[in-house]
């Protein structure tokens, strides 16, 4: 090949040149320049076990059993060659809280769906308004159209903290649930918990300071946490007392944190918790915001799961928000706290659609501007989870006309969290070297298992946990999905595994993880 | 107040002693935890010009238009008393390339809509097929029904990398544009190509590594490299040469990074330019790649505007992908690109929707392996976003029932553009002290102002640079929203302005702009 052919369309003598270097280059081939030596290193210490190993396994069975030939197609080249009689007719996604996936089928809320249906085609109520009338009910178009005055088309930016109008109704929710002022302007919409979760930590944090997290938690804080040099402090629920914390050990943790040097900047609490499902005290919520208030550390609530409480009588969702407001003054007006929401959980599950809020409380005023000005940056979040957020934060009255299907919808979706959650830990509860709390709220169990030494032992020798062998076992095994209690972090020497309690074949489900269990256990007893 | 109030709810005596501590506390009271010393200083690094300062006085201006009355409301606190009386009637939002805002109100395309508002909502072709045929056309009927199968609820949430059906026509899109093979494991579908671009950034940079970006650019990029703490290393795009960059430029950007010990990482390209509106020659771009080969740099081309073309046959879009994969085999085997479109430009300008893909080219597999795990902490991209990705690269057949009007409208976007974008250059040109290359593509111009050196005086007193002064001038005088050449970086010494093409009423638009710009050069002149 001669330097000619290179220099194709370059002009310059200078391009010739470096052209002829080029060629050299060719000779002497370098590594690419991205490869993980080269890459951001703090990329390489993000863990995220909840779409980890397992739910690539569970991947490939769900593909094997859609399409029962041999693999073949570009798509598939990665795809390890297994073999076709599997032990199980459909793999039991039990390791995501995603409710409307396939296999799971969640049904929509029809009330959700009618309104954005609308929003997205406006032609329907302006064009075809007379057939649109067959097929919606009537508040169902004036809240369309209410909403599409308001934000114009969902195609269009909005504001960078989301629709002022939502902002406000989200503010009025807040009002109402906790009974204290919620400012719109300290509210800003998501793409999500997540993205609030991520871009909080991301503003508040410096490299090598501390943030307290629950263990076991949900694996977004500790893989936020590492890409962002970031030092997650652990504290342990504990499960003998129903998964709370108390200040005892948050105070040693934040001890321990201070005597290696570590400023403790945050505080991170999942209430209703996941991977959990349990639900806090008032007493251990006070002891919580005295510690922040004591030590000066921001309070970051995650409460996506508020509408998720199987027993309100029993142990009703308090916000932080309430708790922290109905404090003495001094500690009601300073203490810092973000509550994050999500339209991904509670009865709507709309996860896919990536909408949530966060609302900040006593937060400085020039930090809020920080927010907004990286709030700004991402432009805005996505229009139609602000829309969700709108539908979740203000649900149909209850003399609309609407109302009686969403209530029945909602309602069964709630029972079904509910009977699911009660029934399986009831029957892991019967189970030999199982156990399992309460089932409170979220839409998670988080059963121990008391693992055989035969299984740690077998587990080492494969290179690894003994709860991850289990889970993989289980799946090889049943074709359900649930992940290790090691991806959500646990005392030491304890095994669990969690579960959502979204699959509605529970019998069916239940009885596949008995014989399972009873094998395991039998096989290394 | 006593103790004994403040241990409402802790139970232990260590608690009682610390809330005896907290009292005192309370008496010596300390700042916030988070204010602008603690949190983390990249934040402070960041600025974003399109979402400043003349983005707020608009938006103030914008409110205060639609509200007579004097303002209200615990949302409005914040804003400044003004003056109801202005000389003008609405806002001019030509700052921002949001096409479907309220004021430009492009309209959506009809066919798009149509699809998603029946995957929204299911049940008008299950329930209400009868309804529906008299509302829909046959084949979007299809086609929803179609993308049902493969998606499933839009409520869900999808693969981290988005839908796989949806990249398999990505990949068969940039197949048939480039006439090279795609493979969709190499494609992630994003929330819009900003999302896709600092996911990238963070990714591939280390503190420090220096990464080559245009000057002027898309403040995105400096905003994200200020939050890195990586190096942004400008090059200079020349006004004289189409605001074209070359071999040596780029050479010299490279050496004077090395001489300083700062390793060139990475090198992004927006093509067709924002704000520039120019459209590279394949000469330029294999420049650029040459000069990634021998310098081992990755190319991050930011080609959102590629549909965005007024004249094809003087200056076609090319992609980084055709340029690269038809240079010798070492070169095409090597060089890395990743390539980010979006779904928020083009012709179909869904901004709020927030969708986009990039696809990996040369990228080595480990990394790749990285880039999947963090789009996996961010669960998955908007699900609504996805299916406009995949309208975008699979619109209507051109025999199909919906094709007619899709053409109409994508048309009729795309001749407004063209049009708009040609008088108002043509305009620009005609001004005193002022001058603006070709149109060519992308939605923006940036005429440059022969500022007068009075007027440079006068924003050194006010604090500002002269053409921010420009732009808050023309603002306050016409209602025109337009971002200063210095939000996007330009040479030292001049100055422009960025306007969008968007605002439907350009000749009134150039009208007011004229009569402002001739009285503001009177005064300094």
């Amino acid at each position: 090949m001669s330097p000619t052919l290179l220099v194709r369309g370059l002009a310059k003598p200078a391009t010739r040149l470096s052209s002829i270097r080029s060629i050299h280059s060719s000779m002497t081939p370098r590594g690419p320049a991205l490869n993980l030596k080269t890459i951001n290193p703090s990329i390489l210490d993000v863990h995220y076990a909840v779409r980890g190993e397992l739910a690539i396994k569970a991947d490939k069975y769900s593909q094997q059993l859609a399409s029962p030939g041999p693999s073949s197609g570009s798509n598939t080249t990665n795809v390890e060659t297994l073999d076709h009689d599997l032990p199980f007719k459909h793999v039991v996604t039990a390791n995501i809280g995603n409710p409307q996936q396939k296999g799971l089928n969640q049904k929509p809320l029809t009330y959700w769906r009618q309104i954005i249906s609308l929003l997205e085609y406006p032609d329907l109520f302006e064009k075809h308004q007379e057939l649109a009338e067959k097929i919606y009910p009537k508040d169902v178009i004036a809240r369309a159209k209410s909403l599409y005055k308001e934000i114009g088309s969902v195609g269009a930016y909005t504001h960078s903290k989301g629709v002022l109008a939502i902002r406000k109704r989200v503010a009025k929710f807040i009002e109402e649930r906790d009974g204290y002022p919620a400012d719109p302007e300290s509210i800003f919409l998501t793409a999500g918990a997540s993205a609030g979760v991520s871009s909080i930590l991301s503003i508040a944090l410096r490299q090598g300071d501390g943030c307290m997290i629950p263990i076991p938690q949900y694996p977004l804080y500790t893989a936020t946490l590492a890409y962002l040099n970031a030092e997650p402090l652990p504290y342990y629920l504990s499960e003998e007392r129903d998964w709370s914390m108390d200040h005892d050990t948050l105070l040693k943790a934040v001890s321990e944190a201070k005597a290696k040097g570590t400023p403790v900047k945050a505080l991170v609490i999942i209430n209703p918790g996941n991977p959990t499902g349990a639900c806090l005290s008032k007493e251990a919520m006070e002891a919580v915001v005295h510690l922040c208030y004591e030590e000066g550390i921001v309070l970051l609530a995650d409460e996506v799961y508020q509408l998720n409480i199987y027993d309100p009588s029993h142990r009703p969702f308090i916000s932080f928000k309430k708790i922290l407001k109905s404090m003495p003054e001094h500690i009601a007006n300073s203490v810092e706290l973000i509550s994050f929401h999500s339209i991904s959980k509670g009865v709507s599950g709309e996860c896919g659609r990536r909408g949530g809020y966060f609302e900040c409380v006593n937060i400085d005023e020039k930090v809020m501007e920080q927010v907004y000005k990286m709030a700004s940056v991402t432009l805005c979040p996505p229009v139609s989870g602000q829309i969700g957020v709108d539908l979740m934060v203000s649900p149909p009255p209850a003399d609309s006309e609407s109302y009686p299907l969403w209530k029945e919808e909602t309602s069964l979706i709630h029972n079904n969290l509910k009977e699911r959650s009660y029934l399986m830990a009831e029957h892991f509860n019967k189970l030999p070297g199982m156990s399992c709390n309460d089932a409170e709220g979220a839409m998670y169990l988080f059963p121990k298992i008391e693992m055989p030494q035969k299984a740690i032992e077998e587990a080492k020798k494969r290179g690894k946990e003994a709860d991850v062998m289990y889970a993989l076992d289980l799946l090889d095994a049943t074709g359900i999905c649930a992940v290790a209690g090691s991806g959500f972090g646990q005392e030491p020497g304890t095994y669990h595994i969690r579960v959502t309690a979204l699959c509605p074949e529970t019998k069916e489900f239940v009885g596949r993880f008995e014989k399972f269990h009873k094998e395991f256990m039998d096989k290394y007893k």
